[in-house]
């Protein structure tokens, strides 16, 4: 942990749970930020005093005012500023002297209004590290904490929210009046909700690890539009997840926009930097979300439900149409309809009319009334192949909504296996779909929407069971003898390693290369050709030649002691007539690339989130299909080999008609390997193994060529 | 149009638009059908006279019944059956002998309770068919006209809808009820709302072509189980949408149960049967909806708002995080941000704050009144380069939700532009989104909501203006060779045509193939390869063979009339050793193929849409990537390159780096062609050609092995 880190991590407290707080900067002013923000601090019923700080004001709302945080007579634990931008740093600076160590700045006009505001945005880091402060914000909407231990509504929203388990964080700050409002209707409770603006100190990854060990909250929400630490985010994320078991939904805008630099290796050309946080957060176990929604429908299934034992679930509805329609959209979403007992099929056949279907889905007809769904329902939570139960309700003339409503909590409450309704329509739907939402039932409009929810859900607990035990591998690495070559190269000014070079690094860290000399006389060319063993290939080892096989640089399929030495002047010859003013730094000699299947490993730079791999196979799948995968480095085995089965060329290695199976497990122990290197030394800015031949299974796989740029 | 199609067409009518109006089984029970629908017919005010038949009562709500339906004295239009199934029958029997054309039948208890009900059903539609009368259901809600010279709701729904635009069609009638209960809360109205149940005689075939004159309605909605005609869904649909220009979207619902039957070659293992219904349905241009909301997000774009003319947007919000995630939304909908004029940009900058964001998207802040909203709507709206406008509000403590939704219908009464919204939240933005909904402004929960319908309304347009111009070959096929070789085969009982014949049925609908002839001699062998021109190719002919290469029987690379002889010598031989007891009916010599990229094409038939045609890559791409696309016969030309377009590997025909281009065109003519040969002969149940050898750009394609099966 950094030191600000620490800091943060001590002050987060503070900001949430504060004995005092001072309201830097407001007014009387109604419909204003300063003057709504006392209102709503006051209006909430905080656990502690609260100073209003008013140079202008004698008292508000009949609360004595101090002219400056300075003139407080006691300690105070927060101070929310809310002055205009012009006097923030100054008011700031008085907080430090004040001994304030939690600030919140709400005001704008900062980074997002360009460079004057940056620099007063770092003129108020400085001042908040010299004080050992932290602050959130500025130009943001504000900090609220539901727990009665706190009731702290720091914000200017206009509501304060249900108490709940769902924490929701918001770098936009508008954003957030329209998911309290939303959240209002729905009686979604929340636990911590901060809009977190500019993040200019305290960032979502503070934050993060703050929530890890909030025992009001039991999962996390995040709205973002910029990543800016993306090693530190991933890293929070898993942290978070494995920890505390909590899932972390992130919504992050900006999928379109096109990715910062256009590399020019193949890797550059074929990943966007929207497909990165993709893959980055799939890796890190975060469930990324495209928008309120879709995070909200998943929220409320795990906040409010316990979590489904097995992906079965059983449909009850009083309407065919949407119980095939959610039938559909189960399976989609990867999960199974439930496979009823025979006493629960005996219990359905007692209850139901003859009409009635009483296999999965349920079918209690459209006359049904409260008695048939509460039969259905217990039938359904007693059996022990259903994991979770599915009410489908239509208004007909005849349902009683409310009482069914009522009858569906009641069950909730009964038994430990999760219930979630749909009830379809609205007006006439509305007093029980209310009933569901003060009972914590999730409700859905659509019973589909419903099936992606509860596999996510799902899918993220089984992940907790599998994920953890990931197989570390003990890999130990030469890190020195690739340190003092690319140290050598920096120092000689070096954009890029010559092959020979590039061979010696990948292979100190364990990657198969093909056996390999670097031979600069004739007679040496012959011996260590036959110490490699025939046949051999010789290439021209020169930096003043790109393409070495246009000049006559490369000799294929030597046989013997003799070829060797005919191919060491053939080269040297051809080279000399081709470039003469080209330099030959020697000959470089290889064992000749055995036949397999041609793949091909990179590594490239993301903006944000540093290292990456690359895999595809060669030829047509990588030019034309852009089949390839990626994942941010460092890469366990296990995960290379979902990184290898995620490009549908995969197909092609494990064996398919009249296609032997290939070395898989070798080829990701390659990359596992690669990912180490791509860490390990970020002054490689690209790296590409183009092809690595894969052999058939148990035969292993080789690097074929190789080229490392710094 | 067969009889029963004209029968309906005109009986439609008078369901819709009855002058009188007999409820045939109604009772005076509340809470029941039969006593419900009396109430609901009478309620909305029938533009006609009712008469209630009930045996049992003397009048229902002071309106005189009658015992039986012939003992009405006044002629009556339209019957709505409502007694038990047992007595249903004989009631439709009166209505004929009555005069009755017209005849809805709301009843359950036939098809959907099994073989008795189905009985029953058959006997309903022979005695519709004996008094020329055309009836809808049985097993359903009933028929619902919003049009004033109409007003009938003959249903047991429990709302009569507002007037509207929007025709919905369901096979399920408890979805019915959950669609008036959600259209009722958004103010959405309907022209013709029909559940049509088990679709015994009056079907949604029926209804399209109804609704296709039909003036109230603008656009089509359709709720389908089960597609019984597909061919006749498809004709009706195309029909529809390129004379009315109306809309038809579908929802259908078992797209995961499995195939009917799963067929041998390779079309029959790769085409699910909804992946069929998918394919024909864009092919017949019915946009197909996953759910309801996805249906009224379209539906009301189209319903309430003019046609958008381009695909740019403008976007206009008081909150940037929403407009990000919109502008997303946009472009991965396909559509564009609009580029604002350099009138607009003034206007922007002349009425906004300096910290707004005058361009697209356009932040109005989050401060902003009615006034910002009114000059950012009037800017958009009046630059060339919008063709809609998307507004955005989230609920600020200033912000003046009512007046700015009322200004946003003012504005779009004013221009001839479509204008949609979202108010974000819930509570606080309802009254707002009533007024927009009152004004018909479509609005969408989530703003991102907008960008899907909105591009699927413009590329429908955009369709209508391009696909009506299909360019329809002039192709003329020597059918009579065909049937003729097609009956003999049948007459001998053969369940498939030696390859001599195969080639010749389809070298007859002008597929491209390969020289060839039939020969029963040594010498003939040598004259005729000779003929037809060096390298050719020799194979056996023989009923009793299968696979001809491992007896011997396929004899490659023949260069010389010489080579020929020796060739014909040793297959007899082999295959006389391999299998003495075959019967050998000839050798057939061919050209031989020349090189080029090997495609497959197939045919086979599906349940509901009839022959379908395939086509994919050779080799690996439709045996292990199952990279294969199909189109439902006859295929046009465009059609066909739509179709090779549609599978990834085409991007090896169409020339890229290294690989020529190879000639599509031509390939797409033999699949049209073949999709004839498909529609012509149905008798022809699958069709294989395996491998066709496309050659380079302006040098065509060949069929190189074929296999047609009966």
């Amino acid at each position: 942990m950094t030191k600000r880190a620490s800091v943060h991590s001590k002050n987060l407290q503070t900001i949430f749970y504060p004995n005092s707080v001072a309201i830097v900067g407001t007014n009387k002013v109604k419909g204003t930020v300063p003057g709504d923000i006392f209102t709503n601090i006051l209006d909430a019923e905080l656990n502690g005093v609260i100073y209003p700080v008013s140079p202008g004001e004698k008292f508000i709302k009949g609360v004595k005012t101090y002219k400056y945080v300075v003139d407080i007579p006691d300690p105070v634990d927060l101070a929310v500023i809310v002055f205009p931008s012009s006097v923030c740093n100054k008011a700031l600076e008085q907080c430090g002297q004040k001994g304030i160590k939690a600030v919140i700045i709400i005001s704008a006009g900062f980074k997002e209004v360009g460079e004057k505001g940056l620099k007063k945005e770092m003129e108020l880091l400085e001042i908040a590290e010299k004080y050992d402060m932290s602050f959130i914000g500025p130009n943001c909407l504000g900090v609220i904490n539901t727990d009665p231990f706190s009731r702290l509504n720091a914000s200017f929203a206009r509501k304060f929210p249900a108490e709940g388990n769902i924490a929701f964080l918001s770098q936009s700050g508008a954003l957030c009046t329209a998911v309290l409002d939303y959240a209002l209707a729905k009686n979604i409770g929340f636990s911590k909700f901060v809009s977190f603006g500019n993040k200019a100190d305290i960032s979502e990854i503070d934050l993060l690890y703050y929530l890890m060990d909030d025992e009001q909250t039991k999962i996390i929400l995040l709205y973002l539009e910029e990543i800016s630490d993306g090693q530190g985010l991933i890293k929070a994320a898993q942290d978070v997840i494995q920890k505390s078991q909590k899932p972390v939904l992130i919504m992050k805008s900006g999928r379109t926009s096109a990715g910062a630099s256009a590399a020019a290796s193949h890797t550059g050309s074929l990943a966007g930097s929207d497909q990165i946080c993709d893959v980055a957060f799939r890796q890190a176990g975060i469930i990324r979300c495209e928008n309120i929604e879709e995070m909200f429908n998943i929220a409320i299934a795990y906040a409010y439900q316990p979590i489904p034992k097995s992906d079965k679930v059983a449909i009850i509805t009083n309407a065919g149409g949407p119980g095939v329609l959610t039938t559909d959209a189960a399976i989609k979403a990867g999960l199974q309809l439930a496979k009823f007992s025979e006493e629960t099929t005996l219990a359905l056949k007692k209850s139901l009319p003859a009409a009635a279907n009483i296999k999965n889905p349920v079918d209690v007809i459209g006359d049904a009334r409260a008695d048939r769904y509460i039969a259905a329902i217990n039938a359904a939570m007693t059996d022990g192949d259903v994991g979770s139960v599915i009410v489908i309700l239509t208004p007909q003339s005849m349902t009683d909504i409310d009482t069914i409503a009522f009858e569906i909590a009641q069950a909730s409450k009964h038994y430990d296996k999760p219930v979630y309704a749909s009830f379809m329509g609205e007006a006439d739907v509305a007093s029980g779909i209310r009933i569901l939402q003060q009972h914590h039932i999730p409700h859905y409009i659509l019973p589909e929407s419903v099936c992606n929810p509860l596999a996510t859900i799902y899918n993220f607990c089984q992940s907790l069971k599998t994920e953890n035990k990931l197989v570390t591998t003990d890999l130990s690495f030469n890190k020195d003898a690739v340190n003092s070559i690319l140290s050598s190269a920096q120092n000689d000014n070096k954009s890029y390693l010559p092959e020979y070079l590039a061979v010696k690094v990948i292979q100190e860290y364990g990657l198969p290369v093909l056996e390999n000399r670097f031979v600069k006389t004739e007679d040496e060319a012959a011996r260590m050709a036959g110490e490699i063993g025939f046949p051999v290939v010789m290439k021209v080892m020169s930096e003043d030649i790109v393409h070495k096989f246009d000049v006559g640089g490369i000799v294929l399929d030597i046989q013997s002691e003799e070829d060797a030495k005919t191919a060491f002047r053939s080269i040297h010859e051809k080279v000399n007539k081709a470039m003469p003013e080209a330099v030959i730094d020697g000959i470089y000699i290889a064992r000749q690339v055995p036949k397999g299947t041609e793949v091909i490993l990179g590594v490239k730079k993301d903006p944000s989130f540093g290292p990456v791999i690359m895999f595809g196979l060669g030829g047509i799948f990588v030019e034309i299909f852009k089949d390839v995968s990626f994942r941010v480095a460092p890469v366990s085995k296990q995960e290379a080999i979902r990184m290898i089965n995620e490009t549908k060329a995969s197909k092609l290695l494990a064996g398919a008609r009249g296609i032997p199976e290939m070395d898989v497990d070798s080829l990701a122990e390659a990359i596992e390997k690669l990912s180490h290197l791509a860490v390990d030394f970020p002054q490689i800015s690209e790296l590409d193994i183009n092809p690595m031949i894969v052999l058939e299974k148990g035969k292993g796989c080789f690097v074929a060529d190789t080229k490392i740029i710094l």
